[in-house]
């Protein structure tokens, strides 16, 4: 058997693993208590529900829940996810604007795909979700960070990049920003810098695309309007995910946007995979229409609250002086800074010689920053876990200052 | 609202809206009776195996199967899929080297990101599925066709075609075949062209895609091994789906290749999906297990051989002389060749107004042939309707000619 390299694309040689999935291999071991994975937990999966919905949903629409659908997904579903918009996020969007994708992963590959040259820019926070920026790299982009503070990306620092980006005849297709609680920095963009990034977007002429998979799940405070509700010139393309709310193996989410450009993709995505399951679209329809989704959406907000509360009084009792952390209000993920002095992935090292996993900052971040970060996940850990893993991390974490 | 072509990359502006999906929306309309999509006949969806398996499988492992899955997806699948290969289909892959993707779409995708540069050429059979074609093009390939006669791809086009493009400095990255039952010809690949295929592979050092939707639903005949099961030199990437045999809807397929190829392919499929629906993983590991795919497949097999046999009957009564068309062995499809005076286009607008869709051959080749050719499918109108379809359709052939 011999080797292909001579055969891969160049879009294929740089690429390298997610940090996330290849931890998670590592996290099935028994041994291993895990504050790593952003994976929802199952506690909050409905299966009583969604045996019930597949045996009704079957029962009335088998001929089309198991046949191919259209590749913008099932008409019904695009009205009730537009009316459902409208109703709770203020967002205004035609069902014929909506596309139904196998999860926001797959609607940030058909958007990357549809606008990105070898060599364009994306504006990424730093730190920020990495399925994204692996992504992104997929097509060749350039990405350049923007540092985030407690209320989010820092768009002063936006307002000082883009000239020079202009001025480095660089041309940036899109900013991607995950506005609430955001991963992994649990921060949330403050609504004056929501209005000032889309001025910005206006102003050296470039898309955002806004990820929200966690919006829904809001412990305290007011909602703030999303950047899509604040969208005056069509630049946003919006996409909600249904992981964390509903099941993640069903792998239902949408996006949306310009109307021309959301029919481009449609294309694109007929020569992706054709259509998104049908039989999880039925199964999301009647979630949505029996209020299931509603209370379930409730009902995670209180069980995911208690988990963070949870998490911050861990960390306050366990963690030494020197090392903080912010209080995200909602969402799954605690960001942590060290002393300086510190290396995230010695800490992650020794942490795993003791049977805790996390993910150290390093990877969030492109432009080499954050070596003394980590994200710690409460959403997965069960209480006693959870408790057992921060008092380890503890004493790592005073054994590493000493 | 603005247009935002500016910001579109370059492999979105040629792309087209795939003509078999542009038909479909016609084709909901009562009044028509199609002839056109390659779509399964409902009546073979096994809707109360699905339900129950649904049920089974998530009071066994609802917390697995609403999860995230791997990339590479479920090791229980990809083990009980690398027995079958072995058992049925003569191929021995290892089950660590199979992913399980979303359709065979997705696979035809997560391939050519990985392989295709802009200009780099695909071979593709003349005429092929529009569907692999339309991804090859959305990622810049250059597509060369080869001819097709009943016995599949002319090997002796393909061996005078290979020096020429490397006379011409163009790059071979793989050919494309569907060697049984081939969507649109119904023609099957003979054995020696396929040792001969693979034979020109290994000298003029390109990979092969062998994409096989409609292997199992062979109506007579001995069936041949595939080109997998002669590949000697792991240059043959290999794809199977469940789309025609169980049901489309759940997405489910496979591919398995080179161990090296299929590694980096995963790291993609990261930063695509992120991993295929964990529930319909599961459902299709209980059908296997529980024998209702074998079941499935056999009654399939008998199911669409009468859809065949009627289709040839009703030709052979109803279509005028000087038309003629092939006898497939299996799959979904008849092709029929006019005389080379009609234009196959026109066909269809005449026929459209009586109420019968099909599609024409031209979007089948990448060489600008076949406009005296139609596809026809047998696989889901019902007996009566497609009596009605082959009736009318001959009349409007008969003044065409006269």
């Amino acid at each position: 058997m011999e080797r292909f390299d001579r055969f891969y694309a160049p879009r294929l040689r740089g690429l390298r693993a997610s940090s996330i999935r290849e931890i998670c291999k590592l996290i099935t071991r028994p041994d291993i208590t895990s504050l790593a994975g952003g994976w929802p937990d199952p506690a909050t999966f409905p299966v009583a529900e969604v045996v019930a919905l597949v045996r009704d949903m079957l029962t009335e629409h088998g001929e089309f829940a198991l046949q191919y659908g259209s590749s913008e997904g099932l008409p019904e579903l695009r009205e009730a996810l537009a009316v459902r918009a409208a109703r709770l996020e203020g967002v205004e969007v035609a069902a014929e604007d909506i596309v139904i994708t196998a999860g926001a992963s797959q609607a940030i590959q058909l958007v990357s795909k549809a606008l990105i040259e070898p060599g364009d820019v994306v504006l990424v926070g730093s730190p920020t979700y990495f399925g994204a920026t692996g992504t992104f790299r997929s097509f060749e982009a350039e990405l350049v960070g923007i540092p985030l503070d407690a209320a989010g990306e820092d768009v002063d620092a936006l307002a000082a990049t883009l000239p020079a980006l202009r001025a480095a005849g660089k041309r940036v297709k899109f900013l991607y920003v995950i506005p609430d609680f955001q991963n992994p920095a649990g921060s949330t963009l403050a609504l004056e810098r929501r209005h000032r990034l889309l001025g910005l977007a206006d102003e050296f002429d470039f898309l955002v695309l806004e990820d929200n998979p966690y919006g829904d799940l809001r412990f305290e405070g007011a909602p703030l309007p999303s950047l899509k509700a604040l969208d005056k010139s069509g630049r946003v393309i919006y996409m909600r995910s249904f992981s964390k709310t509903f099941a993640p193996g069903l792998r239902m989410a949408w996006f949306a946007g310009e109307h021309d450009l959301i029919r481009r993709i449609v294309i694109l995505r007929q020569y992706d995979d054709a259509c998104a399951n049908t039989l999880a679209q039925y199964v999301l329809l009647g979630f949505i229409r029996s209020g299931g989704l509603d209370r379930r959406i409730r009902e995670n907000v209180a069980f995911y609250r208690r988990k963070r509360d949870r998490m911050l009084e861990l960390l306050a009792a366990h963690f030494p002086p020197g090392v903080q952390w912010n209080r995200p209000e909602g969402g799954f993920f605690v960001f942590v800074q060290l002393p300086p002095r510190l290396d995230a992935d010695d800490v992650a090292a020794r942490a795993l010689e003791r049977g805790v996993a996390f993910v150290s900052g390093r990877p969030f971040h492109v432009d080499g920053r954050g070596s003394n970060t980590l994200r710690l996940s409460y959403s997965q850990a069960d209480l006693a876990g959870m408790e057992r893993a921060v008092r380890r991390l503890g004493d790592v974490l005073r054994e590493c200052l000493e």
